[in-house]
């Protein structure tokens, strides 16, 4: 088996890298430049035409999406049991991601990244504007969301809770500026929860030392 | 089992729609009139507060996003074999809803919903022509990865043919006006492998009565 992660630091791909590391097999973790553009490479572009991290690449199999990896990895690794294992769970699980993937991150990028949906500067200013009050609305819809129990897919840890961390990290970042603790407490504790694990250390640590 | 789908005519709640006439048992199919606001109703709210479509209710289980309501109606009917087998198909069926949803979907509503995005109307039609040019390029990708066998994941047809179906038919509609038999012929092939099924045939024909 030889995996390897394309990964970004403090991207997206956080999520497959802290996955990664819980499922416990020997994995490389591949940075792509995004200061040297290496996701427009021609190397990079024949492993994802969307020019965009993550892609895990197993051997001859290439795949891409956050909430398609997270699952892959998973069944990679069923020994750790990071996918829920009854169908309410699992709907769950996949109701978060696809949420995730087509709602948090795209907010986000309207203000991180406004040059892909307008032009001109004025415009550009619009987008942003729009993206700042769409990110703080569904922000706080997360807040409201957050389950009772410990994670967000059943009783048990899964795949979905790491991914959420990013978003979480996000919040709290030079973008956004969110003072997550007060203003997100119950998603805060979910994501303390991801940080103090073993694994997310790890894949923090190298993400950084590659940053 | 008392299943209800919260569904607009012709929106993306059509895959679900299509998928739950495949899996054989009862449902209801409730419209959600949006000429009339009702996404936004107390009512609607109560069941999906994100306010959009589809929404699965199965007794007191609510879920919302199309990968996950279509992950779960499979599981509902497992003899139907509306889901992969496998690890590597299973990931590719995700892989290809993930994209539909953060990207073809998301392309299109910069066209058709710009009013999420910008405010005023010269930023609005910035938003409205690079979601033009944006669409163009993923309806152009699509027709790329599209696979050289009859479904989209593996040998077998799964819930990701009928959704990619839902975007067939939104690029040769009066918004996008591709020509979608000539500029994406594997695309339509297999829009047609879709459309001829008789699941697909009833609910088009539910969907057109009730519009």
């Amino acid at each position: 088996m030889a995996i390897t992660l394309y990964y970004s630091p403090g991207a997206c791909s956080l999520a497959p890298h802290i996955v990664l590391e819980e499922a416990g097999f020997p994995f490389t973790a591949e940075r792509v430049d995004f200061s040297k553009a290496q996701q427009r490479s021609q190397d990079y572009l024949r492993i994802n035409p969307k020019a965009r991290v993550p892609a895990l690449v197993d051997g001859d199999f290439i795949v891409t999406e956050n909430p398609a990896i997270l699952r892959y990895i998973a069944a990679l690794a069923p020994e750790k049991q990071l996918w829920p294992d009854n169908a309410r769970d699992e709907a769950r699980c996949m109701e978060w991601m696809a949420w995730m993937s087509s709602g948090l991150h795209v907010s986000y990028a309207h203000i991180r990244r406004a040059e892909r949906y307008a032009t001109g500067e004025a415009a550009l200013e619009s987008v942003r504007a729009k993206g700042r009050e769409a990110t703080r609305e569904i922000w706080e819809a997360v807040e409201k969301k957050m389950p009772s129990g410990s994670w967000l897919a059943g009783d048990r840890y899964s795949v979905a809770d790491p991914y959420l961390y990013v978003f979480w990290a996000w919040g709290g970042g030079q973008v956004l500026g969110y003072d997550m603790d007060r203003e997100f407490p119950k998603w805060s504790a979910l994501a303390r929860r991801v940080a103090e694990r073993p694994a997310t250390q790890r894949a923090l640590a190298r993400e950084k030392a590659a940053a």
